[in-house]
């Protein structure tokens, strides 16, 4: 984990990026599971930098499709969805600090077929929605349950196994005085559904206000870019994140580093503002800590900046704009 | 008022659309003005279907912007600001049930000069925003401060004064788990910014949880479409509503109805959303209570649909469709 | 016609506004009729400036819709739609100069029922399209004609009739280079869809290329803002335009005068970008021939602009931002 | 090239897209470039299904810029930008056919320093332009010329070198009526700037009018998803295209495949629609090709759907759908 050492983490976290305490949260201690980012309620656990926390989360449907024959429709309680983790307070944290999560790892969890993915009612890229309001008659509702194994993968059936690639679609801070649904990503973090959010990269998450609030959930075992009909393969698991604090280092907007590339995120519609926010912010970090001017970094990532979508379904759009450490010169 | 008695209002709710017991919100007896719409506060007022509220708004600023010499980037303070009086509990109001709130007067109130519109940095819709994000410099900031009363208007300058056209820049309810910032518009209302939520109006508003929690504040002296650079003129004002309830006529978003059309407000990002919003509901609502089929509905309003722009600066942007009562056959 | 002498056409152009020679232009003498803006035909009409023109328009589907058991997709042949009259040469247009179109009457002509509208897969603001992708099923397919008088309107059904407000849905110049669908709206005018385009008001044309290359057609009865389904009242017409040419007044999109305002016309994709260019646009004219800075034009359109929507159907999107001649101090 | 040999080009092509007779376009026998992407100009080459063009193509500036002194806005003459090489008669293609291109080559030419990028004035990702109109002042103008080899790549600084990573920014036939800038991306190529269009790839463009026309030019050295100032490291090169023809292979917007996926690309504003365009047109080739149910196809590409962005600059953006041969059951 050598590039870990030279991590932003590594370096600037009051824990220098290194495992403390271990924490857990089950089931069982989560007890009600929240449906907003805010500092509303009271925290589930307190921690100090570097600890560690293992929460099980639940799927995007707190479990509540069970078979291919169920309706979502008549199921699902809007606005009651996505269900979250926590939230955390960190001790030390303040408005304009940074947390750096490191994502150790996403392992399933619960009996087959543990993964769901579905059609529902305007929900979706390719379908009208709440958002992009038409006059077409819905796509039939569809419910596929899968059998999802860590070292097989997701079989899709006969002849498609994908690889188990996975995430956290929903992590993210409690605004400083919004409480927001689950089901929005947006300047805090939430609902990005963006894969890159993976075991073995950190996340920089902007502090908006004391204890910073973490919140995580909805983990995907594997998912396309887009998430085009607005539900990856949803599954519960135990996600195992390394939480450290970095004073004074403010950041607007969720950030992201892993072996290979340093990325922005940004959330907005449409897709383009999204496009737009991620990139101006990675200028911005290039011209704060990696010596360029602010013009000169916008003439190179023209050549050589890397675009991931995250999701086109959601509420703002995610995007993660990046660039490769390999590119000499850039890294630290 | 012959068109009131027939309104909507005056039909469905509970006190007919009736003045009932008159109450008042003194800067006083508000206190803290609040800055989200959400559930998460003590009602600052109880009252009964009819209630009639007077409420000293503030201006968008909480008045804090005193003389052209200042600077908004170093005195306001985000997300401090648009402060809302409320929120107001309606008794017997339950979710899936509407509030109608007849605007009966905005009346300004306060020292000369009463008006301040402002160009401030990252804000505006001709302007790079944390939105729509780009490199260009702010354009300098601007205060201006401005004499306004009832019956002469705005005076802008030697030779423009504007007419007292004033409505209400931000008004609605609790979301059911959020509290979303009162600089946002969305489904429950919120800073819509549209021009036609004016003294002689009814404006409805979908209940969302119990109680209704109806918020009111940043009312505007005159606004042209979109309020362009992101800053009407903002005064403080006494506000009066009267409010009633409709009982299970549930709407998605607001509505509203005057002596000429009714209209429904779609707020969302890309403006196209929020016209599609406006009118897919409009046809909705023409399907449902004024006997078209919802095709016949859509090829009609082609023909005589109108749009009022409110605000394309504020995180949506909302769009107000209407139809005329006076075409044939449309009114009840 | 008293605030026409003080227009621009009447105090700019070669001809002072004032009617020159007339002509016809009859289906006969049009022969083919042209389903693109371009400069890559041979113009129909010579003239000059100050000459009156009245074309024999056709519908935007050329007459093929007859009944209303016609089914659209059999008869339209895409891209032969929205037949347009022209190109007209005018003597001594040169790039950089401007046409000054005073639009004199639309007329309805032809056998009754004249007016067709429809419901057409892939075209329309509800539903999905070729840019507006999606997998719902499209609407049934609709033919409604109509019977339409100057007298009487539009008659829609037994209960509802629509005024005759005609107006032109395209009308434009060619492009320097460009020859572009009919069903587009852009710099150079083409199909904005946009009712302000009536009988009493002047449109502005940037002059693209020698001779201008006037184009005109799509004539409607009536049309609300955003031409939802796509179609308006099409019908057939005798269109009289009084063309004028005002010698080095450059423009970069079409603007438009009448009686009660100055307007600049913008068409861009998101609906947002229509609105900036015709706002900014419309500043850089305040800015440029009536005496104000921009940012003050900038501000004050903020309390007094006015925003109308043409169509949100078209490949771009149509919008006109204006100002009222009655605001003190903004008139020459 | 195993891959080739099994890929729709192969398989389908009238000549199985084997190598034909060569041809070369010569800056001397193409004499003046083109500007538009249409069918009123006379074809410089006519050529047989398998024939292999070499073009020596200019740079997007059609080499004006030649120093870092120069300024953009001074030497550039809009329109007449993105000179390109061609038209291309095909024999046999007629509208409803398809040309498979393979690109075999693209070598760079002209004297050291043949690289350029350039900032000028409302064009880019980040801001202002023609289509995202604001007030604030444009960046400073600035050029920079590089040095380049195939070998060495692109010296950036003496820090930073990039690797030679060359594409065809823009291609494709002529529309059937229409003349369109060689700016813009659409339906039938054009300015995709998409880095996926690369030596090894092929690229399926529809046939719009008899002959195809094909256009190619505008090749750049690297460039980063979105390009985001607007200007990659353009560069004149020597260009190597086999062209095939399919018969009776109707698609709607250009296509590509190459040895790890096929991919549909769709030009549209905003970015969402371009990304939904694109995924319809996947799922629909899926459906027509592959032997999926659309639904199906739908739900998978969800979990393993991958986007690229072309551009996030030009007049439509291009965003490219794909998804990996390598997944089971996906591959004829």
């Amino acid at each position: 984990m050598s590039w870990f050492d030279d991590s932003i983490m590594a370096r600037k976290g009051v824990a220098k990026g290194q495992a403390g305490a271990t924490h857990s949260i089950t089931e069982a201690s989560q007890g009600k599971y929240h449906y907003v980012y805010g500092a509303y309620v009271e925290p589930v656990l307190t921690i100090d930098p570097g600890a560690v926390v293992s929460a099980e989360t639940h799927d995007a449907f707190e479990g509540a499709i069970k078979a291919e024959t169920d309706k979502p429709s008549e199921i699902l309680n809007f606005p009651y969805l996505n269900p979250q983790n926590g939230p955390i307070w960190v001790n030390g944290a303040e408005k304009g600090d940074c947390l750096a999560v490191y994502i150790e790892s996403v392992v399933p969890r619960g009996p087959q077929p543990r993964g769901t993915t579905v059609i529902m009612p305007e929900f979706g890229g390719l379908v009208p929605t709440a958002d992009t309001a038409m006059l077409t008659t819905p796509l039939p509702e569809r419910v596929k349950k899968l059998e999802i194994t860590a070292e097989k993968g997701t079989v899709w059936n006969d002849r498609i196994t994908l690889p188990y690639e996975p995430f956290i679609g929903t992590i993210g801070t409690a605004p400083e005085i919004e409480a927001i649904s689950s089901l929005v990503p947006d300047y805090y973090g939430g609902n990005m559904d963006l894969p890159d959010v993976a075991p073995g990269a950190v996340i920089y998450l902007p502090v908006n206000t004391e204890g910073a609030y973490l919140y995580v959930g909805d983990c995907h075992a594997a998912q396309g870019d887009g998430e085009l009909c607005g539900v990856a393969i949803e599954h519960p698991t135990v996600t195992t994140l390394r939480v450290d604090l970095i004073k004074g280092w403010t950041i607007r907007t969720p950030r992201l580093e892993n072996e290979k590339f340093y990325m922005t995120i940004g959330s907005a519609r449409p897709m383009e503002d999204a496009a737009r926010g991620a990139y101006r912010e990675l200028i911005r970090w290039m011209a704060r800590d990696f010596g360029f001017e602010e013009i000169d970094a916008y003439m190179l990532l023209t050549q050589c900046g890397r675009i991931r979508l995250g999701n086109m379904v959601d509420p703002k759009y995610t995007v993660g704009a990046s660039i490769l450490k390999s590119i000499s010169g850039i890294a630290r």
